[in-house]
């Protein structure tokens, strides 16, 4: 090795593999290193329930950067190569690739861990420290396969957890010709996406179309000659107990940050349970970047920590981080804003900034609008459903929420206004695009916005 | 008549009407009087197109507030009514409906008297000052029912302009199963809408579907037994003729501000032809409002007058203007962004801020990307091809343009860019919604802005 930059990378997931993309970018002769735990170079777990439904057609489609790929780019990647120690003083890390000892010098370090599903405690849910057969949780391509495996048409599956995830397997399981229940522990679904009184239009779809228990907790497990059969389930308010018989069980309840390497070097770790990172990607030890979903960052309208969970964020974190270990110079904005989309049931919803019940001390009030996606007088408008947040006191734009036609796009357009702290007053007179097969002269963005800035209004008075 | 404040708008267009509309939501008592020339209240005139094409399915679907909306809304509108003077000195309109004469005072005047079409110098395009038989503008109702009742499946039709409505129609007489033909003097179509480089995707289309004609000027009309029969048309470079047969010919060469009664009293014209109106939609006559076709404003970028020519603008204006009139207090922002869209053979295009030939002294860079608007991975992503303009100083985001998916939308956040001045270095930041089924990671949006600000570093090393 001669003078070159030293970059390890530890996990190949969206994390690992961008910031190796940008790290080679930023310095044509940097030595970078990835060590990978599984066997799949990077792909998108995001994609996982739609490789299930069938709408991509394979799992392996889900790859995004081949081996090949990285080889191409003089990215030394090391796949089913698990790291177990990261010697902070010498900056070393070393692993283990079967019975191959590996060891490798950085001068930057990039922690790309990922996040581990959360299990909750269900009775008899592992044996011998394994799910039984037919409950899986569904985090990587082998997760996926072993889902898929499992599918039976006319079969019945239960899915533990009412948020994004859930809700997209569930939809993949009704594609695919199964009698679906969710069991989901709080009061509503998407608690942590959409407020409750923009989840309406999925609920109507929900109880066209599958079994949903919100408020209960999945308790306990019964197996039939190896297999998963039955799982209970309580109600949280009267504790009645239901029986859900069941043939696959996904357990679709969040996932924990992976920081066990972070902690090993005395990273500083959040109260999300997250590496605590900065605009910079940088953790709190020198030399160590971590981006991803190991990772916790400032929520932009908040200014506290919030724990990533998002393709969109990990990407951009990634790229700074990739840029800034090969002595590149970036910057993410002072703040995440969340930006989130998912499609389930035929409907898409889209969101930016907290939700409802997560701004706490902040002083929101709200605009709601229920609106068309084109003129009156054009048939085959679509129901979009709108919802913007604004700052009582500064009128300032602090979120937003869609359902319906071309959520995320809108969502779009108002995560830029979250960006730029533009006030509601001159957002609701943003000329939008107006055409009679595409949009009315006043899109539901300003007409959600007219409503929001009338009740902003009054309370000046 | 007791103390209560009285307005009179001239013209019950999108202008005028959405004008009373506000100044009956501001002052609940005030005495609104609407004179209307043509028989129909407030109207899509955008929708004409599809309702030639059959989309809409009727013209009086059109009609967007009826005669009785504005009854119920206690809005006295006269139809079929011609103003013939304005006494600005005694605060009157004259206005005549059939043999009545009509006197009425006002505090305040808006003028929404719209704009009429250009009609090229065709050799024997009129006769007794009427266009001839066959030869169509396409500006009202009664304009597209005439349009109408001369299509014929498997006829000839010609259209002179290949601008937004010139293609419109275009597409409407497509769709009817007509042979159709566009004749444009510009060396390209749509030259005041997106660049040259942006319209491949349209023309792609049109050399399938249509015969196009650019950089020719229909020259002399042919009639045969008191029918259009044969339209001459010549090559701008070369000289040479050719002659198109055609069974209906339509006019979408543009308009012209209809300021008469404007002029009449004094109101200031500016170079477009429109009558100069400020943020509150203000002429330059006291308690003269003005707002939508027959006006011109400043450009938010150029700073320069445009003349308004978009629906989306129009009810902008006339909100500002409804309210003001009303003794309510509202204003536009400092320019119009001329936010655009429409939809074509299949395509959609759409666009913010002046088209590259319209910057003339500013200096600007442009970042040009094509993209899916869903992941590689993803079946059935549909192209997007997209540009943005960036102040070559300032970094500042001053233009951008889309072609394919979902462009409208696309376009509304640059929309909302543009109008808070982002700097594309921030823009580029901006967390997009991302989903498989939905948008990639990095949308076109934030792919485009890469391109230009890469560009955009290198002019600043």
């Amino acid at each position: 090795m001669t003078g070159e930059k030293k970059i390890v990378i530890i996990g190949c997931g969206a994390g690992g593999g961008t910031a190796a993309q940008f790290a080679r970018k930023t310095d044509k002769k940097a030595a970078i290193t990835i060590f990978e735990q599984s066997k799949y170079s990077q792909y998108s777990k995001c994609g996982l329930p739609h490789a299930i439904s069938g709408e991509i057609p394979k799992f392996k489609d889900l790859i995004e950067f081949s081996e090949d790929w990285f080889k191409k780019n003089r990215i030394d990647l090391f796949l089913e190569t698990t790291v177990d120690e990261i010697d902070i003083k010498n900056q070393t890390v070393s692993a283990k690739k079967g019975n191959k000892q590996l060891k490798k010098e950085f001068d930057n370090l990039i922690l790309a861990t990922g996040a581990k599903p959360f299990i909750p405690p269900i009775n008899n849910i592992q044996k011998n420290g394994s799910l039984i057969n037919g409950v899986h949780v569904l985090r990587t391509i082998d997760d996926g396969k072993q889902v898929s495996s499992d599918i039976k048409k006319g079969g019945k599956a239960t899915i533990v957890g009412a948020g994004l995830i859930g809700l997209e397997v569930a939809d993949s399981f009704y594609k695919k010709g199964m009698d679906v229940t969710i069991v989901e522990a709080l009061p509503n679904i998407l608690e942590n996406t959409i407020d409750n009184d923009m989840c309406e239009p999925v609920l109507k779809e929900l109880n066209e179309k599958i079994k949903l228990y919100t408020n209960h907790i999945a308790t306990k497990l019964e197996e039939r000659d190896g297999e998963i059969n039955q799982l209970f389930i309580k109600d949280n308010k009267t504790n009645e107990e239901k029986k859900v018989e069941t043939d696959i069980l996904v357990i679709a309840a969040g996932t924990k940050p992976d920081v066990t390497l972070a902690k090993s070097i005395g990273c500083k770790i959040g109260k999300t349970g997250g590496i605590i990172v900065n605009e910079k990607s940088e953790s709190s030890i020198k030399n160590v970047y971590a981006v991803g979903d190991c990772t916790e960052y400032k929520d932009f309208v908040k200014k506290e920590s919030v724990c990533i969970g998002l393709g969109s964020i990990v990407v951009r974190q990634a790229k700074t981080a990739g840029i800034n270990a090969a002595s590149g110079k970036d910057n993410l904005p002072k703040g995440v804003l969340l930006t989130r989309t998912s499609e389930f049931f035929g409907i898409e919803i889209a969101a930016v900034g907290p939700v409802k019940n997560a701004f706490q001390n902040i002083p929101v009030l709200f605009g709601k609008f229920k609106g068309s996606s084109l003129p009156d007088y054009f048939p085959g408008g679509k129901p979009i459903l709108m919802k913007v947040g604004v700052h009582e006191e500064t009128g300032k734009i602090v979120s937003a929420q869609a359902v319906g036609n071309n959520a995320a796009q809108r969502i779009n357009t108002f995560a830029c206004a979250v960006l730029n702290e533009t006030n509601v007053e001159d957002f609701k007179k943003l000329e939008t695009a107006y055409a009679p097969p595409i949009a009315p002269t006043l899109d539901a963005l300003t007409l959600v916005c007219d409503v929001a800035s009338l009740k902003f209004a009054r309370k000046r008075r």
